[in-house]
């Protein structure tokens, strides 16, 4: 049985940003040594994300017009915002992106349908957040 | 540590739809071998879900009103469908219901409460898709 | 490989509640005497969740609004309610929520980022249910 752990760092420019990490699951995968097993990617912050979808930058916005619309940003609109926070958005955004993936590891690759890459979701950036990998398998 | 791999193949005859695909994973589950452990369920298609809900067919109508509500399809609406596409929306409604379920295997069963169901969610069919079992444990 | 399964059972008093079970996690990840692996937490009925974010009161306030205005609760508004039930509006609540995390274990510990911490969220309570805990690992 094999077990690997990686970190991933994140400081992105724009509060809200889309970063394709598929390359970097990919390479965990083979520094991993497990041809077949799961490999679980996860924010390690509560308002991030980690969610697979198409790396089309149409899609992108329209992600950003929709996360708006469900949960617009405003610092007087939330409650969490009285404590002196002001992204309560961005905890309710990273719910409807969803916190973690987990993925098949077969053949000693993510064992991925034709348009599946993995994401890192930003909806609080501007400083240093982590993502984590975890692979088992053999 | 025994791993097994599965693959389910989908063609909806309808755009949306909602699949019980319950006894497909119990089967897998028995092929596998496997009496304690993981069983991934994912969809391989960015457009479509799996998920674990009730099998009651009001509750499926519900969820299609509901995901209409949340992302309106229209060809016009999304700035993916610039791109000559026209099912951002599918994108969007795969988003809420989710990409993935994780169930413990326990005794050799899925270790589920009285009403889980497993569903393959579709929202953009009428064509050939997959999902995919991954079962790791003992 | 060692393996280790664990059930919480909930009788909220109020019909949504969110109540936070990284302590019992965290025993049952010592219980298991897993160092490196996966925890699955689950709930095991439609009608809850278990989810990661913050221990914040006012972001939990700002939860039960939001999703009231998601998936807004009323006997006549929903298909699934005429079959005699009255919790569909729980059933959308928790496929927003999510209903599992699957959490890294490392070093004996769950792999939390700063703020993490699990939560079994209730959408239709007042009677007994349960969550459950699958570990995987050495």
């Amino acid at each position: 049985m094999k077990l690997y752990t990686k970190y991933l760092w994140f400081d992105t420019k724009k509060r809200q940003e889309f970063i394709n990490i598929t390359a970097q699951v990919e390479s965990a995968v083979i520094e991993s040594g497990v041809k077949e097993g799961l490999c679980l990617v996860n924010a390690m912050h509560i308002t991030a994300s980690v969610f697979i979808n198409d790396d089309e930058s149409g899609l992108h916005k329209d992600f950003d017009v929709w996360l708006e619309k469900l949960a617009p940003c405003g610092k007087e609109k939330y409650s969490h915002n009285l404590s002196g926070e002001d992204n309560a958005d961005a905890h309710l955004k990273r719910t409807v992106m969803g916190r973690e993936v987990v993925i098949a590891i077969t053949k000693g690759k993510l064992d991925f349908g034709p348009w599946e890459q993995v994401f890192y979701g930003e909806f609080d950036g501007k400083r240093k957040k982590r993502a984590l990998i975890k692979i088992i398998g053999q």
